[in-house]
């Protein structure tokens, strides 16, 4: 049986979004979902008990920097990421493309693999499909990536089909490589930058693969947002009914709510843990940046309407304070606080969705936070 | 009815150390007692629900850093120290005298009191034993510490004298201009440096003043051990049995034992905390460095003998990497660790006391440790 199995409870009459529950060998997880980032083995921040504070079903960590450090045998040895971070349910682990490609200059490309050089230590390396796929292995993760070839935006048409066709072959290496499939399910990657043909072929030439789940990726990279719900739109649907799809590197809560409407069900982002750390806040009302000075006499929570830790019990004078000072205690309050609030949001989709009412929630939702 | 109040309950027949109960106006803490310290009106890296979970039963808080962030009129419309950073256990406040002081040239004293410039902004502040009562006023904690000049290490005699007598007159300003004393509790503090008779002087001094608690500030600053234990061999016997007795800016381990040996009931230190976020760990077997190699592939936990969460869930070479990516989670389990670890020490100390073998207890975690 393959390790990750999606069930479709119900669609929503309004929009034709998908409410369902992904299983996998450490549980199930509620979609359409938001998997908070955990880069170095760790939501920055935060300990694997707040993270089921905030209702974290599942969560990503990144293969690159596992790879780098602390080494994917300490992992293995330490139980997986499960047993090394001390977090018992599902976890998603990328495929370290994405930050391979991002080393620009510092790497090569080849139809073998990628030469590049650490961002630690400078140190060359070399990552293949099929050692992105061992890499994720001792890793041991629950869903893990095929390599794929990320391209930059804007990017020239020619450019992006060579690059989405090698990401075919590569996928197929990974798939051919991957072998304990009850363990973990691999997911292919449809590439093809904002060419809508493109977007076709490489769903097309995945298909054939027959993933257990599909990801969407190279979106979210600077494209205006009209573009990347037309990629949506022309992909999702090529996709199969009976798997899950994954909108990577998605996190704002327009993003998140329109991509559901589009069908989507799994997204990750490090949006809500980045800007908790810079001291911006999300709240129903909008984002709030917590250092200004109007809010040093607040004393009010820093979103009246959030259950999380944060707001139940500290004010928004005292985070500000706390963030003016430096202190550890500040993003971990802004962090937790962001978390929730993406939780609780996909909580409010999935519940619209089973009331038939996500267009009404999506409406209501950006006029509150102040999306035009 | 005086704020504070000390109950004695048991001396050791093996030390005369003392086993106690200090009744504050947010409830009672067993003594001896160690306070972590939250200079910022946080104990870095710590939430209060956290400063429970290790058994904290007070906190300190420095008067100086609050006064210039975020100010002490934000504190107090904030309900306070207890209402701002959401503790409501006791809380304790310096003078703010050991930071002003410890600006070196950027203050100038006089009998007046002392004026210096902030180390956030340069910009010039005065504050006199007077101001110093007036922002601990509102900064609200339960017991509140007279103005002290703090001299350096090593001192001659005669400025140490002349400082130690600049302390009683500023002491008793403070006490004079200090009103309700049922919601706080003044202190005054013993100096001398490290001479004998100026030792007895300033105690002498401050008895007269009849404060409801005495501390004995100005040690643990770079003098050998053995001169620390001589001040206290020479000031304790002289403060009143029914007062509480508060060391300083003490918080090693062996300074902890020896204090309470010689009947101190208070102890605070920066040294958990700080420590910790280096990546140094207190054990039952003495300290580690947790970023050292040799714990890369070291799957138990900091302290095997430890019943806190870092050291039930995680792992030697999971915190290793989490301090070696500098992940906040890191600094975040040492530190818990570290004051897990000498709250407990202090909950073993109160038992040996209550059991008359405080000296078997020293003598046995001393050998363990690693002290001669």
């Amino acid at each position: 049986m393959a390790a990750v199995k999606y069930e479709l409870i119900k669609t929503c009459g309004q929009t034709g979004a998908r409410l369902g529950r992904v299983h996998t060998p450490h549980g199930s997880f509620d979609t359409p979902a938001f998997m908070p980032v955990g880069t170095q083995a760790t939501v920055k921040g935060m300990s694997p008990a707040e993270l089921k504070d905030v209702e974290a079903q599942i969560i990503l960590s990144n293969t690159y920097h596992l790879y780098m450090r602390p080494g994917s045998d300490i992992v293995r040895e330490a139980g997986g990421l499960h047993g090394f971070m001390g977090w018992d349910r599902p976890i998603l682990t990328d495929s370290g493309g994405f930050q391979v490609f991002s080393l620009g200059g510092m790497r090569s490309i080849k139809e073998e693999g990628v030469t590049f050089k650490s961002h630690i230590d400078g140190s060359s390396h070399f990552i293949s499909p099929e050692r992105a796929i061992e890499i994720q292995n001792d890793l041991g993760a629950d869903i893990i990536m095929a390599f794929d070839e990320c391209i930059p935006y804007p990017c020239d048409y020619n450019y992006a089909k060579n690059s989405l066709e090698r990401t075919s072959r590569w996928a197929k290496r990974c798939r051919d490589v991957h072998s304990d499939t009850e363990r973990q399910s691999l997911f292919g990657i449809v590439q093809g930058g904002t060419f809508k043909d493109l977007r076709v072929q490489s769903a097309n030439e995945l298909l054939e693969l027959d993933f257990p789940g599909y990801a969407i990726g190279g979106l979210s990279v600077g494209e205006p947002a009209a573009e990347m719900y037309d990629m949506l739109d022309v992909t999702v649907p090529l996709l199969p009914g009976d798997k899950p799809r994954y909108l990577m590197g998605v996190g704002s809560p327009d993003y998140l709510i329109e991509g559901s409407i589009r069908g989507i069900d799994m997204f990750d982002c490090v949006l809500p843990t980045r800007i908790g750390r810079n001291g911006t806040v999300m709240t129903g009302a909008g984002r709030i940046i917590i250092r200004d000075a109007k809010y040093a006499r607040d004393y009010s929570p820093m979103d009246p309407e959030c259950d999380c830790y944060a707001c139940k019990n500290f004010t928004r004078s005292y985070i500000r304070h706390l963030i003016k000072a430096g202190e550890v205690l500040g993003i971990r309050l802004t962090t937790w606080h962001n978390l929730r609030f993406l939780l609780n949001l996909m909580k409010n989709v999935r519940e619209a969705i089973s009331e038939d009412r996500l267009g009404d929630f999506r409406n209501k939702f950006f006029s509150a936070f102040g999306y035009k």
